[in-house]
Order: structure tokens, then sequence, then C-alpha cells
């Protein structure tokens, strides 16, 4: 196959320009978050997990996995078809309302990802307004843009979380025009969250659609784990509500909630939906049980946030270029790929932390950093243990310890 | 939101046309299948599974539940990130291999669906090839053709399993540009295999790259379950193998084999891949349980080509007009969409029996059927209820009991 030697060529490319990555295996242990074991050609290693997205540790809540081993036990592996055909089982259907629940729409619709769930969402709902321009955050998600690509209809970017900007686009396609805003709660690089109330007062002055993706947002923020239109008190001035059930929540899956009419027509008409297994009934007995739960119970999201708070002000104290950020979210910023790179390697090897380097395209060039996401379970020795690492992988790689507006001034 | 007349008005088209869906609402019995419960607005039913892509039922196999309940007890329900981002749990990794040695390729790679492995899969690999040309089986399912679609090169759509007009296509394109043929092992709703031999002549002498997508072969068809490409003797020759983890293996995701560097590069490029979360690592165990169980056992797949010929000859001797396949699939032509609904309703609600019935445009208009899928599971006291059942539809809606060749002949 002499095709061959064009894949190889892109992974040249991608080493060439230091891009290329080579995944952390790692063995995760129930009931010991965040420790786990990391897998290497010499054998296992105890590592502490500082970046995992199971931000408040549901993955191994006693809840969450019995109701996975219970229903498993009690109903098998898998869905056994598609939603048409023979898929659409019994915790799949108590999931979405649920979810409908959570957000206080009408209904809910589950999908195998988060990305799939914006992908089709997006997608399927610019195709059925007529002439649909679709107005979507410079910052937002790959599979969101991906959504928005895939529904072949007009788009505009406004500039970050900058309204001014999206009311001058609004204001351009004039009131008339079918118009769907895409944008996220809170971006999970910069840990910033977005302007909801002010989005959605332009949507209603210019009668626009609103579409927000909470995937870093639900389970962590509002009374109930609504998110950040639920903390911010704008939940019900939200069309479509997308978010996943494998972050906060701990599983797998991703989902929209909205009126009964938008549910049932993206069922209807979203081919990603249609033609794919469904859901299996553990994982989404799983998943109902982690959002029962954090609707009841505000202590994880109080405790990650007094951690998150904590460890902001400890790495601030030892002098690390931490990214000032409301959210749960800890950026420190290295703005060098190949720097980054080596830091998280010191810390694995030496360290027995695991962070993965986040580098361009994730983040722009320039702006590479480990981002860490301290959960519920991360104690104060540990902490102790990871501002020390970061203070001798900051002296050995002659990175400057100054505040990062310092840095970014420069 | 005036936006939901929209919504409304797609529905109402699709009530019109008779296309509205309505799924039913199953709750597996692991242990007992194919017997279920059918959740009604009367309260939960008894009925009988009659059309799971579950073909094998693994998905109730105490070692593949075992699997699930023992890893996710010891790792917890989810992955936690993305691959990249502290996603890759050890066993993924070992799913994975196992994948590669099934398909006797140098590498695997795990997606969260076959959906999105096609559509992933194909798209990247076409995208790496310059100016690629994708030849495309005209009964393609619509995750490859969502693949061909994004892959956004050329495409040529070559007449259902006609390698003649294959090679017509591959002649007009020349030796020099890249190709790539795109097709399935078995087509599921006509219960058809592909020439795969023909097809594997053609790509070497006009140097293409083949693609096949085993996703209703894998486990069921080949001594160690490796699907039609292994039944017929061309594993080796087939450049890249594409299944899902969710019908014969009974749990949730899809895969890609294929060489270490075409692997490696779909990994490095594949937005689809790459910005989700992983597979569970319960998931992915209980996947390897039934791979590594099927690779071992026949019983299953001999036991079921067993049901199947039975019900074949069972349903063809009731004079009730069968399509001649030589697969595991059981299509029963109706040929009428309102009557295909009717069977179905008239078989759940007073037979206890549940066949979703398949309409446009799943299938062309004029060739609605029920589609059948008997599994080891379904013995012959169920057979003849089925029999029974189907005899009494014939005959209420005045359907023809003569064979479906007499009927396509009219
Ligand atoms: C903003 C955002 N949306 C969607 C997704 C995709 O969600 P999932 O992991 O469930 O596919 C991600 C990342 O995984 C994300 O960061
Ligand atoms: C031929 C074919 N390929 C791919 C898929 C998608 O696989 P999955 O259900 O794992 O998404 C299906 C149906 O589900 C299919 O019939």
């Amino acid at each position: 196959m002499g095709y061959n030697t064009y894949f190889a060529d892109a992974l040249n490319r991608l080493h060439q320009e230091r891009r290329y990555r080579v995944f952390a295996h790692l063995e995760r242990l129930a009931g010991r978050y965040p420790h786990a074991i990391h897998h290497t050609p010499d054998g296992p290693r105890d590592v502490v997990v500082w970046c995992s997205n199971d931000y408040l540790g549901m993955g191994q809540h006693p809840k969450v996995v019995g109701a996975l081993v219970e229903t498993a036990t009690r109903m098998g592996t898998g869905a056994g078809g598609t939603r048409n055909i023979a898929g659409t089982n019994h915790p799949l259907v108590l999931l979405e309302q649920e979810l409908a629940d959570l957000h206080g729409k009408e209904a809910g619709l589950v999908f195998t990802s988060g990305y799939v769930s914006n992908d089709a969402g997006i997608s399927t709902i610019a195709k059925l307004l007529p002439n649909c321009l679709i107005l979507s955050d410079a910052l937002n998600h790959n599979s969101m843009i991906t959504g928005v690509r895939n529904a072949g209809t007009d788009k505009a970017v406004w500039r970050h979380n900058d309204v001014e900007h999206l009311e001058d686009l609004l204001k351009k396609a004039g009131k008339e025009r079918c118009k769907l805003i895409v944008f996220e709660g809170l971006y999970s690089m910069d840990g910033d969250v977005s302007p909801i109330g002010k989005i959605c007062d332009l949507a209603e002055k210019y009668n626009a659609m609103t579409y927000i993706d909470e995937v870093h947002a639900v389970g962590m923020y509002g009374a109930r784990g609504g998110g950040q239109a639920e903390q911010q008190g704008e939940m019900a001035r939200i069309d479509v509500i997308e978010a996943t059930l494998a972050k906060a929540f701990g599983c797998l899956g991703g989902y929209i909630t909205g009126t009964k009419e938008l549910v049932d027509a993206v069922r209807s008409f979203a081919p990603g939906f249609i033609f794919t297994t469904a859901l299996p009934p553990g994982i989404c007995a799983a998943a109902t049980a982690a959002i029962k739960h954090l609707k009841e119970s505000s202590w994880e999201r109080e405790r990650q946030q007094e951690r998150a708070a904590k460890l902001k002000a400890d790495l601030s104290a030892a002098g690390l270029p931490v990214l000032p950020t409301d959210t749960h979210i800890v950026p420190v910023m290295v703005c060098d790929a190949e720097k980054c790179k080596q830091a998280t390697d010191i810390l694995l090897e030496e360290h027995g932390i695991y962070i993965q380097p986040i580098n361009y395209p994730t983040v722009p060039v320039g702006t590479e950093r480990l981002r860490i996401t301290p959960s519920p379970y991360h104690d104060d020795v540990l902490m102790q243990a990871l501002t020390e690492a970061l203070i001798d992988v900051w002296d050995r790689l002659e990175l400057p310890r100054k505040p990062y507006s310092a840095i970014a001034a420069e």
C-alpha cells in the first residue's frame, strides 16, 4: 500500500511541528480519586491526576457506580439497537425526563456524546429554520463549529464574549431573518463565563434563538447544578441548553433540552441521532443518579469551589502565573509549547503528578498552559505537593515566577 | 418564541407523510432475552423482541455483564476526559489491541460509536490523501455517506455491489489518482453480502485503498468473528476495517483497524475523535470480553445461523414473502408503508411481539418490510408463535401469502 506514506508524512509533519501527541495510559481507581495508576513502559506507577474533567469525582460516587452496576446486572450492557429499532430503553426515557427537569424545559434528547449533540443539534435546528444565520462566539468548541459548518447555512462569528459585536451582527441581519446565537456558558480553557443575560436581551431585541453549551458548567453551577444559565438566573430565557453527561456527571453521552416541538424535530430529523445505537441502560441510569444527587447536594460544588480558590491563592502566593478566573478551572500559563511539554514530563516522571500540556491548536500559540482542575477530593496535602512540584519545575525550566498580568504585558 | 412554529410545521409534514416515528419504550431483562418489558400508557407489558441488533444476545452474557460490573466497580463509570486529557484508560488500550488482533491489523482505534467512526474515519483518511476520489457503494449506511460528504473530496457512487460499474469508475479515475473504495461487508436491510474478493482485485489492479464497514458482520461471521472479510478469506487484503461494538458485541462504541500509520494519523487529525470524552472503562472491558468470547466460541454464531435458517423456512412454508438472504437477517416484505405500520401495531398489541416497521427513508418506498433478527435465544416455541402471529396479521390486512419473487414480479 503506497498510500501508507501519505499517513506517515502527515505524522512526520506533526512531529516536526512538535504537535504530535502521546496519550497518557491511565487506570482510574474508584474510591481513590484523584489517585490513579499510570501504565509506563517500565511498569505501573502511582500518579495523582490534576486534569480530569470528572470535575466532582461523580464517576466514582457510590450512587453512580451503584446505578450502573445494578442496571447492567438487570438489563445487560448495551441498548441493542438505534432509538427507533429496539434501542429506546427505560433508563434512557427517565434520563431525558430528568434532563428536561434539570433545565426547566419541556423535553430532553440524549445523544451518544456532547460532541454529537452539538454537531447534530446545531446543524439540524439551523437547517429547519428558513435562511438561518448562525451567530457563533469566536471561541466556541470544535463540536459547535462542526455543527455550524454541517448546517450549511450562513454564519457570522462574533468576537469572544463581545456583546457589542454581537449586536452589530444582529442589527445587520435584521429582525426578520431567522437567527441562531450559539455560545458557551463557561469556556473551559480560560475558565471565563459568558454574559448570558445580555445575550438574551439582544436575542429578544432582535428576535433570535439562543443555543448554549453548558458542557463545563452543568452539575457545577446553579442551586441544582443547572449550569451557568441557572447560576446567572437566565435559564428560562435560553431556547436550547446543550451539555454532556461525561464531565461533572461522570458518565458518557450528551443532550439538548428545549421545547417539545424543537426536541421532537431534532429527534425526527438529525441523522447523527437516528442512525446510531442508543446509549446503554446502565450508563443512562448512572447519569440520572449523578444528576439527581447534584440537584440535592451542594457539598461537591461548594467544596470544589473552595478547593479551586485555595489552589489559585496558593499558586499565586508562590509567584506562579495563574490566569485569574471566576470558575473552577485553574490555568497556569507557560506560554511556550516546548517548555509546557517539558514541565508536564517532569511533573509526571519525577513528581507523580499528571497534568496534560495544553498546546496549539487547543489554545493559541504563546498561551500554552497547564490546565489544572482540582476536585473536592484534592486535599491540602496534595495541593502542597503540587505547589512545590510546580516551583521546582518553574525554577528548573527558568520560567518567570511572576503574575500572568506582568508576563502578558511584556 | 415564534421559532417554535418552524419545528411544529416540520413535524406536521412528517405526520402528513406518515413518516412520524414513535419509539417503543422498552426495558431489557438480562438473562431473559429476547423477553422484555414494554412500557405503555396502560402500564408495563411483556413482549418478545424480534428486531434487536444485539444479534447474539452478548449484551446479557454473564462474561460481558461481569466485565462491565467488575470494571465499573474498580474504576468508576466514566473515562473522565478526552483521549488526550486524562481519558485514555487501561481497558480502552487493551480493547484497541484486541480489535487489531481480531482483524489481523497493526492497530485499532476506538470511537464513541460506529457512526462517529465512519464519519471521522472516512473523512479524515480521504482528507489526508491528495486529490482523493471516494468511490462509495450506492447502499452505504448514512454514517458512511456523512463521512464521504464531510471529506469534502470528489466522490463517485457505484451501483450496489456492481463490480463492473466500480471498475468503470476506477478506470476513469486512472491508476495515478488517490482512490478510496468504501463499502459494507453485509448490508443490513436486505441481508446481502458484498463480493469482497472482487473488490480487492479491482483495488489492486487500479491501486485504490479499501475501507469496509463490518458493523453487521463482526462477531457473526468468520472463524473468530472477524466479519464477512474473514468469512470470505479476504481480511488481509482490506486496508481499513471499521465496525461497531454495539451490535453482535452487545455494548457501545465503534472502531477502525489498519496500519500503524493510518490509525495514528486518524488519531492525530480527526476532530470527532480528538474533541470528545473517551469511552468508559467498563464499556471497553465489556466489549473486550464479548470479542474474546466470540473469538473462541462458535456456538452463538452457529446457533444463530441455524435459527435464522429455520425461521426463513418456517415463514416461507407459511407462504409469507421472505426476502431470500444468505445471512442472519430475515426481511419479510410488506411493500406498503401503512400496512407495515399496522402489522407491527397488531403484533405488539395483540401478540406481544415487538418488530419495528422499516419504512422510507430507511428503505425505498414500495419495499417496506418487517426486519426480523432471530437470536440464539429465540426457541422453537417463540418461532411457532411468531409464524402464527404473522399469518394472522397477513390475513387480517389482506396481504398476499406468496413468495416475494412472485410479488416483485407483479
Ligand atoms: C465546550 C464543549 N462542548 C462539547 C464537548 C464535547 O462533549 P463530550 O465529551 O461529551 O463529547 C466538549 C469537550 O469534550 C467541550 O469542551
Ligand atoms: C452499516 C452501519 N454502519 C454504522 C452504523 C452505526 O453504528 P453505531 O450504532 O455503533 O453508531 C450502523 C447502524 O447503527 C450501520 O447499520
